[in-house]
């Protein structure tokens, strides 16, 4: 009977617990016996290997964060400490791990299966979709979503007081979660680590709102763009309104995942232990037009994507 | 300068006014006048054509329902009355005309286009994501977060009480709403229009959950299936817990769209004007492996599209 | 050392939890022993009795549902039925127990501490807010502002399609969730069990308003008022609208407690602990007038209280 | 025929959009005419005064902001600029107005009653709650409920990544939100501006909780409290846990007004035309022990209010 592992490493995103109990439950389905590893790689090093129930992945399908929790662990990248950990699972019997974080944790699921064999898969789980080879990654639906609810809060107060908000949200290499909640959100403009941005731009859409009798503008920024309060300071100089900065943070990480989490982190999960009963490793999952794809997992670090360059004129253009 | 009407028709769905203003907002952008028309083929018959402004559509891409409002016209299948209604877009020298709805709005906009050379262009809204040329509409991904948020309720008190809850969800011949709803959901059953559905079976996986120790059961049956009191009935003859039937209504129309509603409805729209604008009509617009895509009109009535046979496995084997 | 017993009773309510946590750490805080009861009174019979341990408890305030289970147990009325149920408490040295749950529920508290002098303490649970000796009973504020989402959600599609939406909301013999939502949904007509609720007037009330231009009416309805679709049938001959029908139904009891009912909970379950502490029983805590109150556990039942006449007025006045 | 008149001043709360439609439509319903002001007194300066109508206010009573917009307007100190903006409201025939804002907004009420006789009366809205004469002010329960959810959202990755969060929320003098959001939220500790909050009883609290196995600890820090990052790096000496800070920020304004505060706001807005009827001014109108209560203007600033000792008791009780 094969014996399977997961853990989630790195930062937690929604969705990770839906993907766990995908994987759990079509591993159990498939006679397979189930293992969680607390805490990532870390976990793996120090042994928090645990048999892993239906029971104990009931009901986890719509709750934020991981049963398993999280942890980053710098010294994986030493080979003597992934030998380490490879141990530990060969302890069990276990020959094959199911990955779920970003591309950094995949580079440790790369090497337990290239060093030592492990039928490593990954599943790409972070808010940040910057993961190659996968069109979203679990949890950025959710925190899309999360950002638009905070966008329409903060519209009402905007408009009551006729502000200018800066909002940062999270992305410091992928602009997408601002891309994108700026075209849903309405917003006025938006800054991504991809695109040049130019301050001169936004204050002349603000400019030219307020001589429309717009009361209100929301500027979406990426945190990889810059320090907020230089950009605010930066606009200040250039027009008039009361400006004011708002950074979302970690509120962007937790509550239930959406359908379109859930959907996903269902699939790959059950694509994932697929693979392994194949006896593949070394690969990743994802969704790539509407079809699960697999790629090896060194996919997601060497194909660097840029963020859509049509999205980003339709927000430019909707931004008055 | 070109000019162009915009109607929505047929049942509402989230995000109907996100393509308003999308459509709205890229027209102008091109220099094109933008008319609205209220109550659909209704009012473009009785004349309630309107200029409609970049202020009309000013904060509206996050309200539910339509400021168009929607109507349905049998009548409309008459030659004479869609004449009596071109006329009136002639009139104002409209010659294109965005169409937002499902494939039924779509058979007047082909044969707009068919007998009176209107440049109609369709946006797929509604719901129930059953229209043929695109992976999702409009109002889809919405609805089903609504159930998913109606499910986690009834989960608990389900769960308190021990029952079996059977949840009637939209969907007289697509089961999507129900079968993702159900994989999304964790429900312990589905019962779609599409496939056959056995209580027998639905019986035997609420026995195997009980035994396992679980103390409730979602059951998601599209409306399509049939009377959900019959089967309510006919499940209580199988087993002996006690089962609650909800039909959730019309409360799935309504609500702010989700960003992923959002921000197809604006490609749609965007899209939608870029065809008007290269002189093209009778088309509908979808996003299909996540490019949008064109066809005919009627290629979304006459491609019937089938719920996933392997989603439904998931959906099966994730349900004990 | 004193021990303490919780169990929760009758239909379920959010904020039970929240409750059962406060009770169980606020006993362990003063050096009690905690039991848990699962299944109300059929647990207390069929001796479900464990120990509840601050780590049983934690991270349940937010959580809909009630860990405890609950049930109905009719037989309860019966003396001899009681007298086991006590002996199973007694048998663990339990001298305290505290119920949360409706005036029925409340019923058997009152019994207990009559006949075998276990001193027993009622927090009210229900959403139905149908209990007297408390302005508010847990449950209640978390109903009704499920209620107004949905309300919300309906608006819109009402708007679209120019409809009058029939809501059938909780509410037996109290009206509050029905007069209450009508009021802050801004509704055009409530009916309600306490008040004689003329169709004539809400017919009057829909013509006025859509000769004033409105495009759609909510109005709402307790379930206690008669069957909905009679009523449908009979304001269909007075008015010429759409008229729809939605029963919230199941949804209303689930989902996370709001702020209101997390405090009451909270207080309410402090407050039951420290009777208890203080030798006292046969009581149930509410509040009143902002102050936590007690009163003998009849008083629940004996009190009728009537639907505010002076809000009722209130509603009438706003539907226009 | 009475004319009153309308404003919203100060920071904008949530439930202000539900105070002016209450006040219209009784206004309109008891025969009144009714004026809106649109950015509070510095409108009432500048004549920014325009009928408001039934329509003006259909379907406002669960938007957040203000429809009337606010602003401050610091010269209003100076009688000068009263006389002038009273002048203003004479030039109408306008002998009633009703400001809705925090204690600062009736400041200026109390001046336009005292020194030219207009019938001002001040309902309280303000998500702070630090007006006297009333329990709650409007659109303080909807505050609490949107940290609420901040704070279930920051606990998912609080737990999965084994961190201490401390959550920054409103408040400069008053610790309601704080205190409440902390009982409600389940916190492990709290610090207000009222309570001499000591850093070291929450590290305290933090070691006891992971001794215990607690994965995470949420404190909630007012604003009035002092700079959080200081307090981040004070703690930060005495535990060893991961520490993060979250500044909730504008969030906290936004959003439709939940169901309380929306019915406080109709209670509110009814007894403040009645009074105009009744020919009385310069008074405040509040909620207190469940009753609408009438106060001089000048109570709510000279009557000081801490928060509630017991309560305060109760978070830390709570806490572990």
């Amino acid at each position: 009977m094969k014996k399977i592992a997961i853990l989630t490493s790195g930062g937690d995103s929604q969705g990770m617990n839906t993907a766990i109990r995908a994987v759990t439950k079509a591993a159990i389905n498939k006679g397979m016996e189930v293992y969680g590893i607390r805490r990532g790689y870390k976990g793996m090093l120090e042994d928090q290997i645990f048999p892993l129930t239906l029971l104990d992945v009931s009901g986890i399908a719509d709750k934020g964060g991981t049963i398993l929790l999280s942890a980053r662990l710098p010294e994986f990248k030493d080979p003597e400490v992934r030998a380490k950990a490879a141990a530990n699972l060969k302890k069990y019997g276990i020959d094959g791990l199911v990955v779920i974080g970003g591309d950094g944790s995949f580079h440790g699921a790369h090497y337990l299966y290239e060093e030592h064999g492990i039928k490593t898969i990954g599943i790409p789980g972070t808010i940040d979709n910057d993961v190659a080879g996968t069109d979203y990654t679990v949890g950025y639906d959710t925190a899309l979503n999360i950002i638009l609810d905070a966008i329409s809060k903060l519209k009402d107060t905007a408009t009551s007081h006729e502000r200018t908000y800066l909002v940062e949200v999270m992305g410091r290499n992928c602009g997408d979660l601002a891309l994108y909640s700026a075209i849903a959100g309405g917003a006025s403009g938006v800054m991504i680590p991809e695109a040049q941005s130019s301050i001169d731009k936004i204050a002349e859409v603000i400019k030219k709102r307020r001589a429309e009798g717009k009361l209100y503008d929301i500027i979406v920024v990426a945190e990889g763009v810059g320090n907020i309060m230089d950009i605010k300071n930066e606009l200040a100089k250039k027009v008039d309104t009361n400006i004011r900065v708002t950074i979302l943070g970690h509120i962007q990480r937790g509550g239930a995942p959406t359908a379109f989490d859930r959907i996903l982190a269902t699939r790959l999960g059950v694509r994932a232990v697929e693979l392994i009963e194949e006896g593949k490793g070394g690969l990743m999952v994802g969704i790539q037009s509407e079809e699960v794809t697999t790629h090896k997992l060194s996919y997601a670090w060497e194909n660097y994507s840029k963020a859509s360059a049509s999205d980003y004129a339709i927000a430019n253009m909707l931004s008055l």
